[in-house]
């Protein structure tokens, strides 16, 4: 973006460069923040059980505001992850599910889950004893 | 933490309840956090290939401020994730390294930076599809 560093940088348009999430000037890097948001992320394995209408996913997504969500949601839908389909009905509903390119990337998601939920013990009596030290 | 809502909410600390990440007061949801931080997940992943002193973490983690990279580092070792070692040395030397459990989520965390990798030109695609509407 600024041709006065332009030289040192990678250039994120050179599709002859492979991706790296550790050069900041790369797109991978805000993908990679996108699917892993405080709440993108849970919606994401939220999805991975099937459909949601957005009071539906909200109420499973403990904690997020109607605001953060619809945000985060849109981000994830703009990236091609979450797909949203407007239903006719009376009242209109809107349905929220996962593209295949969405369900790859839940599918790691919930396996980092997996292991972090097993985890919980230990970290407790690690910062326990962080703390006393 | 607020008795007048405790009755209907999950109890962290009852050891007979599982982990659950879309719990709002579930512990593991605040561990998910630092893991999937900004700069915690690319400081975690960045030790996979082997300890770093802080200097060259922060060049692998390129765009990483002092204080930020400082402050995730801490999260991590106060979680048991991160080994933060103090080397006798002139002049005194601080190294960082992956403890088994670290070890174990960056694992998690680099299959998922491998796969949002391979998506980004996909996912140019679909922002621009996104963004024409």
């Amino acid at each position: 973006m600024n041709p006065a560093v332009g030289g040192a940088e990678p250039l994120v348009d050179d599709p002859t460069l492979e991706a790296d999430v550790f050069s900041r000037n790369c797109g991978s890097r805000a993908i990679l923040q996108n699917v892993t948001s405080r709440w993108g992320l849970l919606a994401l394995v939220a999805l991975l059980d099937g459909e949601l209408r957005f009071n539906a996913l909200r109420r499973r997504v403990d904690g997020v505001s109607e605001r953060m969500l619809s945000v985060s949601l849109q981000s994830l839908e703009r990236d091609g992850y979450v797909h949203r389909e407007m239903l006719q009905a009376i009242p209109p509903r809107v349905e929220y599910s996962l593209t295949d390119r969405g369900r790859q990337v839940a599918e790691r998601l919930a396996d980092l889950i997996d292991l972090v939920e097993g985890q919980v013990d230990e970290v407790d009596e690690a910062r326990a004893e962080y703390d006393r030290r």
